[in-house]
């Protein structure tokens, strides 16, 4: 087996045996009054209760690698975010967040040209890895954006790459209407698919697709997601489905990921009309001029 | 006065004016289905009811922005990120992601030194703004990490410069164990605070701070959010809190930001207590060996 099973885990514990002169672990107050009653114990003693601080710090190592192991469905190797200009910095960002974590998995940027790429917000990330460099990926994440999504879903360099991943690729992604992409590429043909809530069931029919309103969803290999930070979603969702829950669990305490949103709002459902129609018009704004450009070179 | 309310939207409408062949937008089936029931109509027609999209597109450009008027509590002209080596991506590009959307604001980041900074998980940044080159910013944002966080605490060039900032802004805030950074500086002596779960109490009352058991608080205009993606959660809390619902209510339509986690967690709260004692070991074991450096360091 290429991999070892909750290595980032594993390497605490293989370091942690050593004898080391280890400071006293400060248990906070918090800590304390969760272990009274802790509420998502899963990983249990024998006769049901959980583990105690105290009793986690004796137990013997083998012991505790049994406890939380679970195994794996995938073995992901190497992991590959697109990022072109104009990508929306959180549909990337936030994927490569959660998906970094899944040791000892790799987890790298991949651009058409080797060097500096900038997203719609003036985020510049040094990429060096370019996809004339790269065969094969185990999971692809696309991410989305407005015009300049739709002019990479245009690229046909581009798209041919994207397909000749997704021929040995274990997961083909996208975040957003990086969907618009996927779809380009011929990918989502039949598939049921989600995407930015912006011409959503318009984007994903004109590739043969269907839209399924869900914050992210799956048809086989190919994982959608919703707009923009569903991305983040979605990704941790795929952690679980790959690592198993424990794995997903570290994951999202590690990003503290128990989101509790100002407002209720952030879903077209949810947000008020006057806002939705101008940012809807905001889009448009963006798009709309790019869709003219290709359909006059088309003429 | 210096910037316009609403500069995104007006742009599109003062564009919109114009004499433009706009496509006609399309209504997709989940919209028409929204405006039959609107949930959170906030900006209704004198009768109290909602706008429906057609009117809404007959609506007069003057009417419109009367419609979605707020007053702006602040000034913003400029929000800086504060990176240094070893930060938690997510830290920084979370709140980027929210920020930046405060138009016409300028949003970027800060380094000691002009270049490329890499994150805890692989994200390369071109950083062109130094921190000697910054002498004033309305919105600070400090993000956080483990072992190359408290480094940075340590910093005194650097806790300078956070001092020197902090005297004028408008708002410093830190996103995770950033608080460590400002608790350094000296900013939040006597205040309430929150910051990562990890060691949290300790090290916020090492800084004369109390700890808030809270996803995001503030005392004045001191804003700090527990770890990560928290600051997702802050950073919207702080443009309704300075640009108002309306602005705020398009920025989490734009981020599609209605978060649904695969599963209940990424809280100390609801996480198993077996993955949050390896959590915290694994974080020790980050972190302790810096601690010692710099306590052998002093003697």
């Amino acid at each position: 087996m290429r991999y070892l099973l909750f290595a980032l885990f594993c390497f605490y514990f293989l370091i942690s045996c050593e004898d080391r002169d280890t400071p006293k672990t400060i248990v906070t107050d918090i800590e304390k009054n969760i272990e009274k009653h802790p509420k998502t114990a899963r990983n249990l003693k024998p006769d049901g209760s959980a583990y105690t601080h105290e009793e986690l710090e004796g137990l013997p190592h083998a012991e505790l690698m049994q406890l939380i192991h679970e195994p794996l469905r995938d073995t992901i190797g190497t992991i590959g975010i697109l990022l072109y200009d104009g990508y929306f910095s959180l549909d990337a960002m936030g994927p490569h967040s959660v998906l970094s974590s899944m040791y000892p998995a790799k987890t790298f940027f991949i651009s058409k040209e080797r060097g500096l790429v900038k997203s719609n917000n003036g985020l510049i990330t040094q990429v060096d890895t370019t996809i004339s460099e790269v065969k094969q990926l185990d999971i692809l994440v696309v991410p989305g954006g407005v015009a300049e999504t739709y002019r990479a879903s245009k690229d046909q360099a581009l798209l041919n790459w994207i397909k000749a991943i997704d021929q040995n690729s274990t997961y083909t992604t996208s975040v957003c209407t990086g969907a618009w992409i996927l779809g380009a590429a011929g990918l989502l043909e039949g598939k049921k698919a989600t995407t930015n809530w912006y011409r959503a069931a318009e984007k994903l029919k004109e590739y043969g697709a269907t839209f399924v309103n869900e914050r992210y969803t799956n048809d086989g290999k190919y994982w959608t997601s919703a707009g923009v930070s569903a991305g983040i979603d979605m990704s941790l969702a795929l952690v679980d489905h790959i690592m198993g829950r424990n794995y997903a669990d570290f994951v999202m305490l590690n990003l503290e990921y128990d989101p509790q949103p100002p407002f209720e709002g952030g879903s077209i459902e949810k947000t008020d009309p006057v806002v939705r129609f101008m940012t809807q018009k905001m889009y448009d704004m963006d798009l709309e001029p790019v869709i003219t450009e290709f359909e006059e070179n088309i003429k």
